[in-house]
């Protein structure tokens, strides 16, 4: 029997680079707080709350404390009003939204209206949109447009939206307008890594795909899996069933954006103690056989 | 027999305001010159002439006369030198054109890499590369583009391409660039010209294509017709032959955007004549049955 790592699972870069300025300011700040839970990942808000970095809901439940922005971004009002108080913000916001927030506002000012490509309940968009104080367009596709024309028209899209999307609203849009900006800040980790779950679903019997039940990136990775193989989304490895595996020859694992290492490498050494091929357990991803760090 | 003239033939906007611009000239100057023929037709070239607009090939040929800009444009540098003339300039530029020259030079001067789509060989596109310093690419469509990716980059269009070759080439960019500007100058005579054009031949036996033997549009009516139906280009009366018709039962006129309306209705009588119903000569396009003026 073979288990195999799809390349390209797990943290994004804006994923690793929050939690590592949320652990940074733990080690600073004895009080450390992050608004909203960090990602969308149980066991990683569990770590950080055993390291005394907990997430609050709420503006008015900081008191004194450094607060860490996730790395989906706040509202501007949330920023503005967190700046009025006398704490310490760590921005965390990463770097591709932020870049999208600044254009939006800068076009907003110029008189553009702005059409975002992206899930209007996402905390990234709902970013986004805050930003922009004129009138703007949520779309998740092009089919959403309304039917009408535009003088100047303004495009950004939420980070993980796919570029193909991106490209037929674009393309629907030009024929519409008189003048366009466009930004585009969509991160290829996303494809990266579905393509690599695709790659691997194709020669597996069965897929795991590890991560937050409300990671959307995770959920989508399950969907795209199920379409080739019998997958199974786990959040951890207690969820893993032997039953899964009794007539499997080829398994593989794949994992969301938002899904720690350290929760990869149990759910891939409860995999091998159940295949009973567990020679020396496994202690870190990097040693998973099939394993390629993405950027 | 039935003899109909399409919808929308013949003069565009541009074109038609720059021969009012040129004939308001001649009235009021002795000495007019075009910089270049003012449209693709010889017979209109011809009618200046004999109000005493000549056509040159050169600005060293100018002296001391009004000068006057054709609806293609012409080139910064020829412009500039016209300027340092004592020379009356009469800017007939299309207004499209104008318009896609000062976003290319905006955007030249703020770093964007421009993408023109376009013949490299038309004045126009000649006109829109002169405008822009740092290094600018011509494209006939999406496939020429060379493979890179662009930072900043923007986007225009020569005023006759179709809209469809102009969301191809941007749908290809947006995926290759992190931020574009783009600015949709295409006007849509071509293809409501088009149109009418295809509308017209499915329902004829034959074909007359009005136009002059060096403009672009016209020989993209004849081509374009000449997918339903047997398809003659002509630039005047005199070319039509009785032979044509010996089959027919229904005959279509159309006439591409520098075609002057006395051609058309020429052609016209002519045929009305070899098919036998001359019941009245026509004067006016406007009399012609099916006649629709555009914008």
């Amino acid at each position: 029997m073979n288990l195999r790592l799809a390349k390209n699972s797990g943290f994004c870069f804006g994923v690793k680079r929050a939690i590592k300025m949320a652990l940074k300011a733990a080690k600073e700040n004895h009080q450390t707080v992050t608004l909203g839970p960090i990602i969308h990942n149980p066991q990683m808000v569990s770590k950080l709350e055993s390291k005394n970095i907990l997430a609050v809901d709420n503006i008015s439940q900081i008191k004194n404390r450094a607060t860490i922005i996730r790395s989906h971004g706040v509202k501007k009002n949330v920023l503005d009003r967190l700046k009025e108080k006398e704490i310490e913000i760590i921005n965390a916001t990463c770097p591709y939204v932020s870049k999208t927030q600044k254009f939006a506002e800068e076009l907003d000012k110029e008189g553009y209206k702005i059409i975002i490509l992206g899930d209007k309940d996402h905390p990234e968009v709902k970013s986004l949109y805050s930003y922009i104080n004129g009138d703007a367009l949520i779309v998740a596709n092009a089919t959403e447009l309304p039917d009408m024309s535009f003088k100047k028209v303004g495009v950004i899209s939420q980070t993980t939206r796919s570029i193909n999307d991106f490209q037929k609203l674009v393309s629907e849009l030009v024929k519409r307008s008189e003048e366009m900006r466009i930004i585009n800040t969509i991160c290829n980790a996303t494809s990266v890594r579905q393509n690599s779950t695709i790659e691997l679903a194709k020669i597996s019997d069965a897929m795991i795909v590890v991560g937050g039940k409300n990671s959307s990136n995770t959920k989508m990775l399950a969907k795209i899996s199920g379409k080739y193989v019998k997958t199974y989304h786990v959040e951890t490895a207690c969820e893993i069933k032997k039953k899964w595996f009794s007539k499997t020859e080829d398994i593989g694992i794949t994992a969301g954006a938002s899904t720690p290492d350290w929760v990869i490498v149990d759910v891939y050494n409860k995999i091998i103690e159940i295949i009973g091929k567990l020679d020396k357990k496994i202690e870190k991803v990097e040693d998973i056989p099939g394993f390629k760090e993405e950027r």
